[in-house]
């Protein structure tokens, strides 16, 4: 593992993510594969058959997370995970997840190719659910395993049809109690996750890969905003309690209470905004809109939150509106370990690969599995920073860029 | 004509209020009749019956708008107009519209039973889809009957399923060449409108009858800001070009113009408000809002959009969005005739209700008649001051006092 700028090649990498991307509910190439549906079990059976074919041992746990494991030569040892998901958001693209799912297989192929023996076990990991699709929340699988959705929670969850996880994961052959779900800290004794950007930045830099040094996470709130309705033209100005220009003070307020933290990594926003009765010429009554506040920073989130909540107040009170708030969730940022990214770094440096340190803006895995041991993240670039999207695209250089630097990073933390 | 306060027995006009609120779309009390709809049909077909059945000659156009006529003695005058409209919005109430033309029928009954002989001939007129429900645009007979909407843009109009005023109104029975639904100035000598006021403004007073000296119009438009979506997560601040929080601009600015003329005449609501692609995690990249900006004051209110087209230009270069707007409609405020007014004001005191002058704020079939003749309108309270909601009400008494002073001002033109 010494030679410098060895390009891999990855031709069958790159067809297997192509035919992934074939396992799809819409037509390809769109993607759609919601968890347990029939696309996503059967693009679940390809992977582990790739896994099986390349000698690792396949095993599931009750909610569908799937361990592919490379026996290393101390098996007792806390093993390397490493992987992503494969389920995909209706009408979304080839790479996100999966590149870290088969790249991640892909690693493991070229270690052995090299006759590399490891001490430690490697373990690909393909966790359930990590889109919110089916069920409303994300990273169902990896969130269960950090013990921060308890069965009973996840047992309440219920499909847009009222359908509960239990059928589905019964549906799916997926059993056993859900108590087993959840890992210890110790489970793994490092994990690294391959994923594409899904930002522009490295492909605006031309930088080959990001080490992610923190992992931001959302804080989401529905926010209904209640006024009184009335015909356009009997209701006069002075009398109104408009529902719907109380809701642009705060539209306006969380754009600025999110600029106003002065950190390039403090965003807010304002995606959904349901206005009834909704008719030209009737005063809004009620608006409903959803907030999005993310930081790597925890407290610095929450302060933003604070200050969000006391002017909602103050236009409440001014205006005469009932605003009420529903915290959908407020997961927690992580903080990569500086142990797998300074690994990381000597890696690229390797590898030949240029490289920045970075943060995640969009929640993954990682940020849940960072709840049970150290964590870090490698990104690759991806075109245009579009994602969730069926033309999201990843080049077979970039691919082969990070697949080549997380080969080397898992071969340093399980010798 | 002279003997003040004698209070009307009105029971068989409420007897038929009741009636024809029976005659709807959806289940009664809920009030849903579309113009050209089978339940609109059938209710023509029993106001023509009552008209027919109190002497009065029926004929209609070519468009559906229809003349009950009470000969005069001198039948070459122009005759005196009253009436509304019996088309209602889904999910209506029994008053809009009906009131003025079951209470102008009552109010002919009246002066017949007095022995009243008019000297002008007295029309009552129904007037066709005064509710855009059907072809979204309001007032489509009088409308024509102004001259204000051409035989070609009339056929032009469709309803939602594109399907053309041509068909409907062939399948409802109306013929003959839409060019001889204008009519020309002296088409009426004077024309007087009964409504309920759609406010809250008489109820709250206790005041009987209002005279409307003006009535507001709207002018609407559909605006479309286009900027630039992206992952809630990734795309920070400072590069947004977020639809929505530019919208939100829009609509405060709506507001605070419509405040600033410092007139109470003047009203500004923006109603809709749909965003794309509408989800949590997702920056808005296009937001469509629509305006609706009223005044009685046709110049004010322009200025109001003058003023607003400029807010939107400088939005616009600020945040880099592209703003498009598109003039739904503006129609044109009115002015009520002095001369009608003070019939009115004299037959209010001779029936012995009290009166106040007031402004019209919703616009009515009269806003398009005083294209071709002087008119007024009558308001009656009503509860809450709701209309277009099944639980709109006017009591038996107001709707008696409009008609007791309505029958005298129709007396008293007529003579």
């Amino acid at each position: 593992m010494t030679t410098a700028r060895p390009e891999l090649k990855i031709d069958g990498l790159i067809a297997e993510l192509l035919a992934l991307g074939q396992i799809s509910e819409a037509e390809p190439p769109v993607v759609t594969r919601v968890v347990f549906g029939e696309a996503d079990l059967r693009a679940r059976a390809f992977v582990k058959s790739l896994c099986e074919a390349s000698g690792l041992k396949v095993r599931e746990d009750a909610v569908g997370n799937t361990f592919a494991r490379w026996e290393g030569s101390e098996p007792a040892l806390a093993p390397i995970g490493t992987g992503s998901h494969i389920d995909a958001i209706p009408n979304a693209g080839l790479y996100d997840g999966c590149v870290g799912v088969l790249g991640g297989l892909e690693a493991i192929r070229v270690l052995g190719k090299l006759g590399f023996k490891p001490r430690r076990s490697i373990e690909l990991v393909i966790f359930t659910a990590e889109e919110p699709t089916r069920f409303g929340i994300g990273c169902l699988g990896s969130r269960m395993m950090a013990g921060l959705l308890t069965p009973e929670q996840a047992l309440a969850l219920r499909d847009k049809e009222g359908r509960g996880l239990e059928g589905w994961r019964a549906q799916a052959g997926f059993k056993g109690p859900l108590n087993s779900v959840a890992a210890s800290r110790g489970r793994f004794h490092q994990f690294v996750e391959l994923h594409i950007e899904q930002g522009p930045l490295l492909e605006q830099e031309g930088t080959d890969v990001g080490l992610v040094t923190h992992i931001a996470a959302p804080a989401s709130q529905r926010i209904t905003i209640e006024g009184e309705g009335g015909h356009a033209g009997g209701k006069l100005m002075p009398g109104r309690k408009d529902a719907l220009t109380a809701a642009a003070e705060l539209i306006l307020a969380v754009e600025s209470a999110a600029k106003s933290t002065g950190a390039v990594d403090t965003v807010g926003t304002v995606g959904i905004c349901d206005v009834f009765p909704g008719a030209v010429n009737s005063v809004p009554s009620r608006v409903l809109i959803t907030t999005d506040v993310r930081d790597i920073d925890g407290a610095r989130r929450d302060g933003v939150l604070a200050s969000l909540a006391s002017a909602y107040d103050e236009i409440s009170a001014r205006r005469g509106v009932k605003i009420t708030t529903e915290l959908v969730n407020a997961d927690p940022p992580a903080t990569c370990d500086p142990a797998i990214v300074s690994a990381l770094e000597r890696s690229a440096i390797a590898a030949g690969k240029t490289y920045r340190k970075m943060v995640a803006r969009a929640y993954h895995d990682s940020s849940f599995v960072a709840f049970i041991a150290p964590v870090a993240m490698l990104f690759i670039p991806c075109r245009g920073g579009v994602s969730h999207r069926p033309d999201e695209y990843a080049s077979p250089e970039w691919i082969g860029g990070g697949v080549h630097v997380l080969s080397r990073t898992l071969a340093e933390l399980a010798s």
